[in-house]
């Protein structure tokens, strides 16, 4: 989806994401580029099988070169996490720990909780082909896992990454939805919208809509129902007077009206 | 993330993930390994630059097969949605547009809640350079954002179609604690709404409304927000072509008919 505004501010900070043993590097880009979409911005390695710096990673993470530039590398999981206060390990496998187990959007909540009172947290994510070993879980506080088809569970790395920066993005609110489209449009005064409907139903009464007559009252209630849900604005209300002038022909005269 | 369980079942169903003029064949199939992963099965296409089938979806798919044997395709985004009752299209820029905005929890909710009661819902997600065109947007009843970071909002198509699945299935996963599902009406089928646009923008041309001709996609986009937000079912539907039929007093006879 394009959308991107490079005038506004550039969202960072969020707990660290640390790969364990990644191997492709362009995995790794396409991960900074999840990390960024969603304003994470700290990216730990762990023994990258492929090295480290890495062109394929730069390339794959699509102009997320802060989080690539700012990337470090760690020869064990136990250096990569060593002043972090809380840490998560991310794995589809039912392990046969006694660990709290987190869904995202517990864990984004725990996370905000968390970095909000300034305690720096991370989460691990395993290589691309085996995951993360039980040494790399024992030494997290708890096991994230993910609501996946049992049957299809095997998400790759950008993805995994990818919705625990939207879960954390979510948990933080502070980004796009809410303050861009949160404005709500001026609804018509009510006189208008009476106006309008006095047009139509006039209207409707000379094409011989509104029969039986007893019916009328029914017919017409359900109508302004449709037209309420509509949540009308002026401009709406002068189109569709337009729209009832064009179709009978004719200016709106009230009945009896000279 | 490995942990594939190939005796448990495969999840499938859920609302129709809509690609609407997708480039590359490798972009449609991470999406549907995407969709797969959260237990989303149901695929439409719509005009794929690079034709269907296509073998570099299957490869990409990773094993996500199900979803690629059954993807339909269609020429048109109107067709795509014809038979759906709830459509949200996913745009990460502002519109001009008055129609709803939800976020990807709340969709959820919503489709979530609409799914149960029986009514086929479906999203539409742009092409990869381009997105979604105002046209595409205005056949939606709401829009869909994510809370992307505004400096780099860029989403893939996989990563966005993965967010969407994801939620579907967090969203199923606590179903039976929302109840959401009593007051929802069941909306007309996108066909039965089509038709009424169809009859409606054919007398109002006839009656000179949509001129100058160069501002009629503008006036009809317009038009058509307001009944979209409306939220009408078949019933309402049928009254609405009454009130046509009484303001012009005549039946619908299309362009051209004789």
């Amino acid at each position: 989806m394009a959308g991107t505004d490079t005038t506004r501010p550039n969202i960072t900070g969020g707990p660290a994401i640390v790969l364990v043993r990644p191997q492709l590097g362009e995995n790794i880009g396409t991960a900074a580029r999840a990390m960024a979409n969603f304003g994470l911005s700290e990216l730990r390695i762990v023994d990258p099988r492929d090295g480290w710096p890495s062109e394929g990673a730069r390339k794959a993470a699509s102009g997320a070169n802060w989080v690539i530039d700012g990337a470090r590398v760690f020869a064990s999981t136990q250096e990569a996490i060593a002043d972090l206060s809380l840490v998560l390990a991310t794995t589809a496998r039912q392990r046969d720990m006694r660990k709290q187990v987190l869904g995202p959007q517990a864990a984004a909540d725990v996370l905000h909780a968390r970095e909000g009172a300034g305690a720096h947290c991370g989460i691990l994510f395993g290589g691309e082909r085996a995951g993360l070993d039980n040494e790399d879980i024992s030494l997290a506080d708890a096991i994230l896992t993910y609501p996946v088809n049992p049957a299809f569970a095997s998400l790759n790395l950008a993805q995994a990454v990818l919705i625990m920066a939207y879960e954390w993005q979510r948990a933080a609110g502070t980004a796009g939805t809410r303050e861009t489209f949160a404005e709500l449009p001026d609804l018509a005064p009510k006189a208008e919208l009476l106006g309008f409907f006095e047009h139509l139903e006039t209207e409707l009464d000379r094409g011989g809509f509104l029969k039986p007559p007893e019916k009328a009252p029914v017919m017409v209630r359900n109508l302004r129902n449709i037209f309420h849900r509509a949540a009308l604005t002026s401009q709406d209300l002068r189109s569709l007077r337009g729209v009832i002038v064009a179709l009978t022909g004719r200016a709106f005269r009230r009945n009896g009206a000279p």
